[in-house]
């Protein structure tokens, strides 16, 4: 069932000598780099695909996308294994993988059969104005790109991907290289979905590469109209300032990570005996190949030997964490965590013996005079940063660069200054947490899995939650249109029965 | 009451001879262009407004615009003078502008009654996940660039300026060089109704200048956040541009026209026998100076004498058009004739004698040969182009740049081919007219005033009716959050009673 091979318009495509280059090799599979022609066939596709899908209704796309749930569900037992060959994840994390991948898909076709996402609105023709409907449109081909740290959750079928297809955008994905055969696998029970459902093959296509020159291509094609994106900074950054440059610009929802602050004021970092597990825990989560793994964790206490970040030390120390997703990323975090060691002497620097975890512990002060201490350490590692004036804190993170998230902890007794930090810092952060852990983002339209420049390149959407299709909507409006020309979202009899507005009523009307 | 001065902080700023230049004289008035201390000062004291205007109410921001509505009413009389001393237009378009500028901040005022615009959404803990609450909040200090064309309803208290108000977000204006004492007078209405609002001076600031690296060190200041803007496409490209290469891209939503083509179908072009007067009125309102004038009418005839031609060019070269908003775009204009005149010997150009008005006719196989014929000619002017088969003019049409209306004119008999085209078109505009002409911009929720690029340089908002709010507004969510701290939007018993979503449901509660 893998071949090695990109897929375009719902088939296979032969990797021809002169073209293709060979970029991997899974159990004796050797898997071929997209070329050019593949990649302009996908988009000619995209755009054909696009004629049709722009066209579906809400009830229709969820169609699509139950069909794709049940071919991922019907190839589980492959996928899983495959997973696991690649990844180095083990048994548990490639289950609860997949079981967010499909209750993702699900969360969509929720959103898609109450219809209420479109925003229909109508306006009746009065006197002196016409008769105005306005509803949200898909906007055209999308490209995604897969993560290297969510093999299932954020790659093929994952939140970029089955947020283009529910808005109705056909969606070219290009699989992450640290994972090409899960990759392609997903895909291709994407592509039978599609099929099964009738619909256009070009409606998905899966491209195969390790090569920057595929990603550049797919970017600056005239039929591309939008880029999801979840990875490095250098890799979001580099496709943003590429598609800006474009005769004609198009947006791409980059999330590049972050450092995820917590602030644990002083009665609760001494009241609460779990925090420091806790906090840990989520460190170590996944071996710390989370976006909203909290990499910074201001205590406010001036004892350089709190309780606190004993237990911390201890439980990231004595944990068995082995594995990452890819060798990659493994050689990164080493080299990370010895460029601060050798860099910054006042660092106090705890690692694990025989595992992976790592932690440091510092001074407010230092934070001035290396900046590299905030910086991401992509990793199961964090840095504790001892503190006594919130207010020089709050100052100091004024300047952060943007967060997914922001965790202000304090007892009960704190809450006004709690208050005043979340006043004055809430504009560096997507998400505030007011009590628990950043990781576990949960698939809900209060989600928002955003935030300032540089954790993503538009902090007006959310890559996670059913909020994720606004990305790949626009709005149209029909003036004075006859009622049997109206998309049905926006008919009299309101054929599809969905909540809108009408004459600025809300209801299913 | 009429300075030539900047204002920012509440306060008029002296002009120092060293740095500020006079680029503007009027009644005897000196206008100097603000220095860069100014512009500084202006985004220091707006990033302090903010400080506070980020926590408003909707209730408490709806009070700011009512007043600012007052404010302007109140000195109605001299606005009106100087708009006509410096714009050349005539009393009625001056009343009907300021009526549309008043009554379009009534429309926001409304708006903000409800609440329901900040998409306020609930999701109660259970027993897997987290209370998560997420609401819209403004994105920081945003610069509104006044329009030429429209000295009331789209500069310094126009669209931009009030949408952005209305969000929450301080303003800083950069006048329009061709009217700045309409531009500084309104401004000053802004400012004293900020002081009566008892609210923070930051929050409004007027910047003179003729010199474009006023804008250019406004766009690239660390504190801005957003940019509106309203003009030409050089211009807001420019900004666009700036904008994208700051260490932390802001988004620009620059609006900047297009020719809005009208497709005639056969009957329907037979049988309206006022069509042709109908069109010709909306290219001559406000001699042409529309973003959404019509300036390209394809009408399928191959009869270049039919009578819509004949009562066209009647309509079009005897009325009597003589003043354009400012000499500078009547030099454009007529240097823009002039050029196609002389460049393309197979147009028919017909122009009125004693004024302004003009209108080509040619076959549709010209356009492929002279793609300057699609280019906009600001001002009342408008191509006539003959076609018979619509699927090859679909064809043409398809490769358009992005326009912001679109209008497809059939009888019922031709409802399949209107049909056709709208599905094949819709891409290409943000409104699509089925009935009517494109002028006239209603003030609603169901109207979209953008379009792809280069129409606007973010097609998936409008800078016309209520949703042009949401180009200043990014999502933030609470999670585990005491009721007494969440913002009074999300707390438990909704004190601002407005329409929000709790747990997947829609409602006051």
């Amino acid at each position: 069932m893998i071949k090695g091979l990109s897929q375009v318009g719902g088939l296979y495509q032969e990797a021809s000598n002169s073209n293709d280059n060979q970029f991997y090799l899974f159990e004796d599979i050797p898997f071929y780099e997209a070329s050019k022609d593949k990649i302009d066939l996908a988009l000619d596709q995209a755009a054909l695909a696009f004629e049709e899908s722009k066209s579906l209704s809400p009830q229709q796309l969820a169609r699509l996308l139950s069909n794709i749930a049940d071919e991922i569900n019907s190839h589980k037992e492959i996928i899983i294994q495959t997973y696991q060959s690649e990844s180095h994840y083990g048994q548990g994390r490639a289950n609860g993988e997949f079981g967010r991948t499909i209750s993702q898909i699900g969360t969509f076709v929720r959103l898609l059969e109450k219809g209420q996402y479109l925003h229909a609105k109508i306006d009746h023709s009065t006197d002196a104005t016409p008769d105005l409907r306005k509803v949200l449109v898909p906007i055209g081909p999308i490209a995604v790109f897969g993560a290297s740290n969510f093999p299932l959750a954020f790659s093929s079928a994952g939140g970029d991907t089955i947020s283009a297809l529910a808005s109705g955008c056909p969606v070219i994905i290009k699989g992450h290289p640290f994972h090409p055969a899960t990759s392609e696998l997903v895909a291709s029970c994407m592509i039978q979905a599609v099929t099964r459902s009738n619909l256009h093959p070009g409606l998905v296509a899966h491209l195969h590469g390790a090569d920057y020159s595929i990603g550049q291509r797919l970017i600056m094609h005239p039929k591309l109209k939008g880029v999801g994106f979840t990875g490095s900074h250098n890799g979001g950054k580099a496709l943003f300032d590429l598609a800006q440059k474009r005769s004609i610009p198009i947006p791409v929802f980059a999330e590049m990570g972050s450092v995820n602050p917590i602030i644990i004021l002083r009665d609760k970092l001494n009241s609460d005996q779990n925090l420091a597990n806790q906090i840990a825990e989520s460190v170590l989560l996944g071996s710390g190949q989370f976006c909203t793994n909290p990499g910074l964790i201001f205590i406010q206490t001036n004892d350089s030997q709190h309780s606190f970040i004993q237990d911390f030390i201890n439980k990231i120390t004595s944990t068995d964490i082995n594995q990452f997703v890819h060798g990659d990323i493994h050689k990164n975090y080493v080299s990370k965590i010895q460029n601060l060691k050798e860099g910054i002497p006042d660092l106090k620097l705890y690692q694990s013996k025989s595992s992976l975890g790592a932690c440091g512990v510092v001074g407010i002060d230092q934070l001035h005079r290396y900046p590299d201490l905030i910086q991401e350490v992509f990793g199961p590692y964090s840095l504790i940063v001892l503190f006594d004036d919130y207010q020089l804190l709050t100052l100091l993170a004024k300047e952060f660069p943007g967060q997914l998230t922001l965790s202000i902890l304090g007892s009960r007794s704190e809450s006004n200054t709690v208050s005043r930090i979340s006043d004055s810092l809430g504009h560096i952060a997507g998400r505030l947490l007011f009590d628990g852990v950043p990781t576990g983002v949960v698939l809900k339209s209060t989600m928002t899995h955003g935030g300032p420049y540089p954790a993503t390149t538009d902090w007006r959407f959310t890559s996670v939650g059913t909020d994720a299709i606004y990305r790949w909507l626009r709005p149209i409006t029909y003036q004075s249109c006859p009622d049997d020309l109206l998309p049905e979202t926006l008919q009299d009899s309101n054929p599809l029965g969905i909540y809108r507005q009408l004459n600025d009523v809300w209801g299913i009307h």
